[in-house]
């Protein structure tokens, strides 16, 4: 490398510290508004989100930003150079895209409709957060008019969050994954044995159950010197700085699934920022390969682990400790057939693996439609509930359970929610690929010990941060496309068993 | 006004607003940092801290700003308009002396140095600490030359937290205070009649005691939809943005009073800040006046009121309806006498009003000492015990109830301590003349009616914001020069009728 590259790219460092540093501030003030800031601190967080958002963008469009990328898109590098220079020639020109204007409004208006949305989802009121619903869409279709330049401007909101998918894509997918979900689902309400959930249903000690999931999310490698779990409307997981990844949670009064499933689920994307790879931190370098590789680490920690007969081996006689009134007289088969019982249900974060597609192929639909103005606002909770009747068989009783149920939308993400059905595929072919390199990972798990697959995922996704496109990363990490068959093939036969098919 | 001195005007507000939610970001970073940081987000906090912070300093010092505020210097301005020109002017001028480097690198400093000092705290460890509070007084010195040009290193400090304020003016009071005080202090111990302080003594439920204490605050006036209480190493308040002022407190496992003053004391600030003048905010016209004046409202309602018998006729069934095994068999007055306990202590925060000022001075002369040189950091330890045991005849047993007690030197604050003593004296002053035009206050707060004296605070101080000198303030509230006198009178008095002098 010559003299000059070398400087340049300190420089180019240096510059995408100080945007580190204000999106560090910016994801504080996000994390805060959901957390903790009292309700009239509200408006004027909102503005700040949006001048710190401005003056991050006024960085990434900087001219001289832009001299020292050229300059070193001429210098001939390699490796993480080269990647370093490549990722960030995309977050400048994506940035490059968007009026600084729109920058800001677009952070003010999401920002507030959030709190909007938390309100409106506490009283079940959607008819006070569909005028921020429409407000929403008309800064989104902005912003995807911005990006799509001519194109299709769904496929262009997806691509932020999926990088190369497309809605056709998504749909080739969708379509016979689809079919095949409905086929088992039949089968295992026709020919499926009765499955029992009462042990997990009714009171169960808050902190107790934060202790516990707590417990198993330290286990699986969430680092807690890193992170802290708070609870909030809608879960998330925020890696806020270096050395800072918080989860959030929330508890449901009758259900223990409620608030441990998100625990663990939050924990695993948690455990995917942790391990970013440290020598590129805060540079785009250094952040996850896109949603669906997130989701990819959150699903797999949350089912293919979370939801395994294995893990409650070792974690079932340590929950029983913990609420021996409630679970010492239940034996452990009992309470993992209940733990993974399948049925329609009403909210997509606690539902279970095999109908939770059907969940995210409601708001796929639904978003487009919103989007492109064939469904509006004010008929959204009606093609909401029709859809979960006719998917799912079963009517959402108020908005609350219903179309306010997700913060995305509030947040004005439109384009994301497929991803997690592609991190979910994606979960399942990592963990065929894992189980052929590790040989049977089971009997760790019954010893409680998840370092193996940790190790195993730091080594094939998680340090190599945004070096390989999402297609890339899953061709070396499982030798494959990415594809539903894995995810069939682990639920045809989990749920087989479980219910004896 | 003229056309242009509106537009003028119009962009100085806009300006100061971006620097006022750059502000509220680092605002909300350090109190994070201070309650909920993980560990390992500490460095790179701080970093984004320093950055934040140079981003401030850029805005304060474009040649821009410098350009509008000079067009708005020539106009013929009035009111409030010429104060907010000439409270920018100040913050600009005082910025514009500081190197961009040096800002940075302070604020970097002094964030770890908080992290570094409260574990130092934690394992009573000064020699861990000594190190950073070594480099801390080379940063403050750049700092103090910087604003000095040529004068004296501390009163160019104490002018930015007291402003027109210098280290002789506060000798010239301290120095009569400290007479008068020994005396008084000589007078309870050698016929004061004994105090039994042990009903405040031994275990209170930590819940039932922060309902207790944030009921008290809320009656004050502290508004909570607008803060919140959290708990830290030291208690502190922080106005983060417009509608989101938040205080802290500690706990003290074996004294009621360890968390019940510090929250009243924090929430005084609170209630400050949160009625400082809504049209002005985000400018400087809208912040505090000075350190000293925010003393006199947290010293006001921390003792004035919250210490007053009158107060506790009304709030001492509520507490004793919180503890009643403990409290339910102590009267009122034993128990208001207990509060009030005259006698030296370790803990500046925990001290009764009458040595409180001891504390201070030690401080005072202490960090004057270190400024100068003339104390090196290895031998505070040692100054620090020698100066308890001459002005106030104890010893502490170790450092964390020592020089490690607070947290300002290690926050890079000298020349802050003064403004404590000076804000009580204030609080007695401003308490007479409250009482002047309000009439005999006694009765409404027997019945826990604290709306009176808010709007006196209200009317006089807080909604002028920065718009007088804590001088024409005091002058304009009062009707006097900020003198000791009513503070001695009113310690003469209430002790004298405690311990029957």
């Amino acid at each position: 490398m010559t003299h000059d590259s070398a400087a340049s790219l300190t420089e180019l460092r240096d510059r995408l510290g100080v945007i580190a540093d204000l999106t560090q501030a910016s994801a504080l003030m996000s994390w805060d508004q959901r957390t903790y800031l009292p309700p009239k601190g509200n408006a004027g967080r909102s503005r700040a989100i949006a001048t710190i958002g401005r003056l991050r963008h006024d960085r990434m469009t900087d001219p001289s930003l832009a001299d020292v990328l050229a300059s070193l898109e001429a210098a001939d590098l390699e490796g993480d150079d080269a990647a370093l220079v490549r990722e960030t020639r995309r977050d400048v020109d994506l940035a490059a895209r968007l009026p600084r204007e729109l920058v800001g409004r677009a952070a003010e208006q999401f920002s507030l409709a959030e709190t909007s949305w938390a309100a409106a989802r506490a009283h079940d009121d959607f008819a006070s957060f569909a005028p921020v619903l429409r407000e929403n869409l008309v800064i989104v279709r902005e912003i995807a008019q911005a990006h799509a330049a001519g194109g299709d401007l769904y496929d262009a909101l997806h691509d932020l969050y999926e990088r190369d998918s497309t809605a056709a894509a998504v749909e080739a997918v969708f379509t016979p994954l689809r079919a095949e979900l409905v086929e088992l689902v039949g089968e295992i309400r026709e020919r499926g044995r009765s499955i029992d959930v009462s042990p997990l249903l009714g009171a169960f000690d808050e902190g107790r159950q934060e202790r516990f999931n707590l417990g198993v999310a330290r286990a699986f490698g969430y680092d807690l010197d890193g992170g802290r779990l708070d609870r909030t409307t809608h879960p998330f997981a925020s890696g806020i700085g270096r050395g800072d990844v918080r989860i959030t949670t929330r508890y449901k009064g009758d259900d223990l699934r409620g608030a441990l499933f998100p625990t663990l689920h939050e924990a695993g994307h948690g455990i995917y920022e942790q391990n970013l790879p440290a020598e590129h931190a805060g540079t785009p370098l250094g952040r996850h390969a896109s949603l669906g590789v997130h989701e990819s680490q959150s699903r797999l920690w949350e089912n293919l682990v979370g939801r395994s007969l294995p893990f409650w081996e070792w974690a079932y006689p340590r929950l029983q400790e913990t609420f021996p009134d409630r679970l010492g007289a239940v034996d452990l088969e009992a309470f993992h057939a209940a733990m993974n019982v399948v049925e329609p249900s009403l909210i997509r974060v606690e539902a279970d693996e095999v109908t939770y597609h059907l969940h995210v192929m409601i708001r796929f639909e639904l978003e487009r439609a919103l989007l492109e103005g064939s469904l509006d606002v004010d008929d959204l909770p009606g093609a909401w509930n029709e859809r979960y009747e006719a998917y799912l068989g079963i009517t959402p009783p108020d908005d609350r359970r219903g179309c306010l149920q997700d913060v995305h939308w509030a947040g004005g993400m439109i384009g994301y929610f497929p991803t997690y059905s592609l991190g979910t595929l994606l979960s399942a072919q990592l963990w065929e690929a894992l189980r052929r390199d590790l040989g049977d990972v089971d009997d760790a798990m019954r010893r409680g010990e998840f370092g193996g697959i940790l190790s195993w995922l730091i080594e094939h996704v998680h340090r190599h941060g945004r070096r390989y496109t999402p297609a890339e990363l899953t061709r070396r990490a499982t030798g494959a496309e990415l594809s539903a068959e894995p995810y069939l093939r682990y639920a045809r036969e989990k749920y087989g068993t479980i219910y004896g098919l």
